[in-house]
């Protein structure tokens, strides 16, 4: 049996106390499984006093985490704290320049400092480690990363954040509007400190940008997602996007076109029956394609104590057992600069409009559809109120050009009584 | 820039094929992700002339896969011959002798003689792995050893067999009896030379075999698995299940209970709506439930050149990249020999009775199932032709033994006119 391996951690709330429940609870099962004992010997929070229902006792205990990550006693520097700079950068830097292992949940930091961290790790034969940024308990990195290493993959796809998917599925269940279940989702503590976090769409799009880089050896690129939140989602299109058999899901979709990386964090529609579309309340799913193994699909619980620090748990027993790869799966010296191509990807879309209730009303958006190259898949014209009606469509596959154009001369043809809603519909 | 790493395939089906057309068009992105170029020096099949459609002339030929697994060209003996013993055994064993890593596709050889190989393989310290023998391209066994490997496993489920699972779904949408769907499959080719290796869940149930050991820790035992096939699977039962919110699924289940482990292959019923229920076709589940992360749910092709090759290669990659794990996820030399506990585990049943159509046959049958203490959750009699009815009853929870009893005592009320179908309804 070789020297113990040994933990400091950083943060303690949910994910860091889970951590430390793991480590004491299952210590025969660690050391039966990594051939090492798995220990505990500091820990650091923002407040000492704070009644976790943990005894911290036997742990050595730093106020700043930048001298924990350095401490001689330290092995594996678990990074709990979260944002993508302070605190947490100067840390996990630290333990890297020092040659530690580092384990992190914070999708933030590796979505905008992923390069440069991932150069620092490999630069000093460390492992930087991260299975509890994504997606929580599924082993969506493991499985991208070693599993399909033999697969050009060709599409990467996740509902990544809970909270939206609550919200989403709660509207639809419950008949509520958006705003009501925001207040809802905000009263039972679902929301980040700031919700545009979640809402936005910025929390899944860190995860999409990390997923893509391991997917297609590319260096992570956040700023290259286009990103658009639930914020806009209305009932009312969950309603009709389930009469046609659709549901409305937050979806990351990341791709590699002739004409660069293709990432995109949006609404979109996708059949009500696929595994995507059956998915309720927080929980999360990855979809991974390449092209020897067809389509992967990976499900469970996206956040939460016990997931993700069986996620973080897990990487520190691959630290145990000598595992030793790449940080994004290849070397990040050989990770290449893809450029950030915009909705290149065809696809049908979803249209909604609302149109006021005079003759050729339909028939001009027909035509300046049918200008555009656009084609009608499915139309339904809904019983109209206070003189305007409801017109929903189904394209053929288009691109996000093409429909653009067509929304925007939308106004000029004077019959629109309300903004047009557009979502893609996504094939899964 | 290490040596190349050299691969010596024996067994030239659709699997090796699969591998070969992997490590020749993707060999630039294997180096790259795994810092080693992968070559294939040499194959062994039964037929040197058969056209298989990939050029085999840069390859050394072995007659003998025992030959080919000696060379000492040949770092990694891959096998994808299949059979429990024979050669495929014979020339596995020669290659961890002289300590070269084996990757195998082959479930039943792991199921019989797992215990002594992974025994030599440690001995010799080389690699035995075999994510292809399990559910094709789903990670499921590295998900399990390795992402899952902080957690006490509480649960092991999966639909393992796509052929039972496409025959059940045709029978289901296609409103056919078993034995028509039999014949279509066999006339497609879905079957294995013996089907009863598909159809009686001994597939499935090898593979059942693997994921205990590793996720229990325990000695492979395929003799402790309480298998039941699809062969007696009704139409009427598939509509009846549907009718009530069910569907019928080849379901392995592994649970360590106070008496020993629990597992079982057999057609249970799953709730419609869960993600097991909305498995259509061929496609492959599997369900890992652990103390701290929850359920997590993977789904992908089970069988197919592709897939297979994918996890094949995965594996290899994993050897490439220098991981090192004892087979069965801890030393093989510490997996305990565990009791096989039969049906300890108490669940719900669905039961159907053929009663005669006469005053009190009802009151008999929920006498009898009252006595043996299983108390009724629903029922449901459906028209009777021919002077007898179906009678559909879904029990509570009990154990198989109580239930068992009651079918016993069943012939003796002199209401039954068939036998009694009991299928279990298994929480998802």
């Amino acid at each position: 049996m070789t020297e113990p391996l040994r933990l400091g951690i950083a943060g303690l709330g949910t994910v860091g106390i889970g951590v430390i429940k793991i480590v004491q609870k299952q210590a025969e099962l660690l050391t039966a499984r990594t051939g090492r004992q798995i220990t505990i010997t500091a820990v650091s929070a923002r407040s000492r006093d704070k009644d976790r229902g943990v005894n911290l006792s036997k742990f050595a205990w730093e106020d700043d985490p930048v001298a924990l990550a350095k401490r001689d006693d330290v092995d594996v520097f678990v990074e709990l704290m979260g944002g993508s700079d302070g605190p947490a950068k100067a840390a996990t830097e630290a333990a890297l320049a020092l040659g530690k292992h580092v384990v992190t949940a914070n999708k933030a930091m590796l979505a905008v400092h992923g390069q440069a961290l991932a150069l620092e790790a490999e630069a000093h034969g460390v492992q930087l480690r991260f299975e509890a940024a994504v997606a929580g308990g599924i082993p969506v990195i493991k499985s991208l990363t070693e599993s399909l290493a033999a697969n050009q993959i060709t599409r990467v796809m996740g509902v990544m954040n809970g909270t939206c998917n609550y919200i989403l599925t709660r509207m639809e269940s419950a008949g509520l509007p958006y705003e009501t279940v925001f207040d809802e989702a905000n009263a039972l503590g679902y929301l980040e400190a700031d919700p545009t976090l979640d809402v936005g769409g910025i929390d899944a799009g860190h995860k999409l940008a990390i997923l893509a880089s391991i997917a297609y050896g590319t260096q992570v690129d956040f700023n290259g997602i286009e990103i658009e939140g639930i914020e806009r989602v209305s009932i009312e299109d969950i309603r009709y996007a389930g009469d046609m058999g659709y549901r409305i899901k937050l979806l990351g979709v990341a791709q590699m076109t002739g004409r660069g990386m293709e990432s995109r964090m949006s609404p979109c529609l996708v059949p009500a029956n696929s595994p995507l579309g059956t998915l309720e309340g927080p929980t999360n799913m990855c979809i991974l394609e390449g092209d020897s193994v067809g389509q992967i699909v990976l499900r469970g619980a996206g956040a939460g104590e016990g997931p993700t620090a069986s996620a973080v748990m897990g990487d520190v027993c691959d630290i145990a057992r000598g595992i030793n790869l790449p940080v994004f799966g290849q070397p990040s010296t050989t990770l290449r600069q893809a450029p950030a191509a915009r909705s290149t990807v065809a696809a049908p879309y979803y249209l909604r409009m609302e149109l006021a209730d005079k003759p050729g009303a339909l028939a001009k958006v027909a035509t300046l559809l049918g200008e555009a190259g656009i084609s009608i898949d499915r139309m339904r014209q809904t019983g109209h109120t206070e003189g305007s009606a409801s017109v929903l469509i189904v394209t053929h596959r288009c691109t996000r050009d093409a429909l653009d154009s067509a929304l925007d001369a939308m106004p000029g043809t004077g019959v629109l009584t309300g903004t047009p809603v557009a979502l893609r519909i996504e094939k899964v």
